[in-house]
């Protein structure tokens, strides 16, 4: 159930076929296939991934994209072989500073036909995966069958799917999906910040049973334990806070250390005694930068970003 | 990436310990184990399943629910013991009339707490499954881990999941599902006719490449095949048109009999050559029953049942 979103169509992909390559700055050229690229040290790192217009459905005005309320998000374990290594085989340039990578998925955006290209900076960070397989068998093809990066800590806009090319260049890579779209902006016509790392947030698992076709919780009175995850692209989460009143009054809730697992999400419990009547209840996370979820949203044109706290409806009785 | 429509939460499931119970008129009640449901012959059906509310959002004014554009629909291969082996196993008691069928999923509904319940008259169907796998392996949580009903034909509300009992009335079941919601009513007092099997629909496998957030697809000018699938809980397809021009004129389209899989999805094709300009392509199918898609979109309070013909914006440079 780990959420998908996907810019064009889930390329047919011929696994056997598949060729990655690896040209522009470096030194030796490349052209892997599966086997080649199994050749190399493989690793496992459980990852959240959210997607950078998650809470978009809340904005107002509602940016024209996905509207996702808080559903886009999800934790795997994600097995390949680290980007750094095939780097190292291809050997950097002088003067490269960015690796681009490309999808095989093809579409029209605002006009403009292109594959789908995202870069990351040099050097790699060693956690930056090139990943064939996902909770232990190979990706499905709405994940990126047969590779995709998978880039810890950062929204899903750079984990590039159906990936078939890395290019190493000597300026900071201007493609559409790097310099217009994913970018911070209030105005149409400001170059904005680049969308990276994803901003705290903490989310409750849903007390009690739902009220179909509403956004209600029903429980009924007693004590409700209540336990949630929480993560941040900028470091461990520190603290989770809980409030039984919509914000009005916090305590601190339990939260799980991050472990042997720095890339995904912690686990935070807490205890609510229900009492008969609506109740809206919130939660809100801190992470070890200093950055905290807001109390009141935040707006961007592309509806990026968005952490809003969470604001859970309940009903009991 | 079959659809999934879920009222309530995903219950937690434990395989080992779940236990369908067969009761009600019957002259042995029973309580089988996974174990024991398998002891009873298996067999496997390629069915194709559509939530009753697919194509609402195109429904003006919009009811209020899942806002599904023509995607609620999918088919797989389901395999299980037929109903019928169950039920004579459990030997129906005189006087049975209709199975209510049970699953573990729970929650409130226009102020209603209950479990999801449906019915199906007897004799049952010789197709209508107790299935425990999907496409060869067990099934997924969301889609009702450990059990689930399978009713070749019909909508997909009436293909109960978690299935946890079976009992049998020697009165027709008065329960929400049945008579409150899943009825195609315009006025809200009116008793209404129950939502049972599929309307005919075509859908077309979108052509070219897709233009990110719009509906519209992008192919370049010559001669591109089109293909797609049609299907009817009331009978094979004998028919599917194509329009290039939004309905204006018409041609056949080469339709697949439906061959070993009566209750799939049946295959068509066309070709189609595209001119530089804006198009709206058009499918419609009938079915061996005499029914046929509408041109006009016919509307009631559930947004159930629609099976407009598909329009689809083409872009061609």
């Amino acid at each position: 159930m780990h959420y998908v979103l996907v810019h064009y169509d889930i390329p047919e992909a011929d696994g056997e076929a598949w060729r990655l390559s690896v040209g522009g700055k470096v030194r030796t050229p490349l052209s892997l296939d599966l086997a080649a690229l199994r050749t190399l040290p493989t690793i496992t790192r459980r990852v959240t991934m959210e997607c950078a217009g998650n809470g978009r459905a809340r904005l107002s005005p509602r940016p024209v994209s996905q509207p996702w309320l808080v559903e886009a998000v999800g934790t795997a374990d994600w097995t390949g072989v680290p980007l750094r290594s095939v780097l190292d085989a291809a050997g950097a340039a002088t003067g490269a500073v960015e690796a681009v990578f490309t999808g095989a998925d093809h579409g029209v955006e605002r006009g403009v036909e292109q594959d789908y290209q995202r870069s990351l900076p040099l050097p790699a960070d060693k956690d930056v995966l090139i990943a064939y397989a996902m909770n232990g068998t190979p990706l499905s093809p709405q994940h990126g069958y047969p590779l995709r990066l998978v880039v810890p800590g950062w929204y899903g806009m750079a984990h590039v799917k159906w990936l078939r090319d890395i290019t190493l260049v000597d300026s900071p890579f201007t493609g559409f999906q790097q310099t217009v779209a994913y970018r911070y902006r209030q105005e149409p016509e400001e170059p904005g910040e680049p969308v990276t790392r994803m901003a705290p947030r903490a989310l409750l698992v849903p007390p009690g049973f739902p009220d179909f076709m509403s956004r209600t919780r029903v429980v009924h009175p007693g004590s409700v334990r209540l336990e949630g995850r929480a993560w941040s692209g900028y470091g461990p989460i520190e603290r989770v806070r809980f409030s039984p009143d919509g914000g009005h009054t916090w305590t601190d809730a339990e939260v799980t250390p991050p472990g042997e697992h720095p890339g995904a999400w912690q686990a935070w419990h807490t205890e609510w005694t229900a009492t008969p009547g609506s109740h809206t209840l919130a939660v809100r996370a801190s992470d070890s930068s200093g950055r905290t979820q807001p109390l009141e949203q935040p707006w961007n044109r592309g509806g990026f970003g968005n952490n809003l706290i969470q604001r859970v409806p309940v009903l009991c009785y």
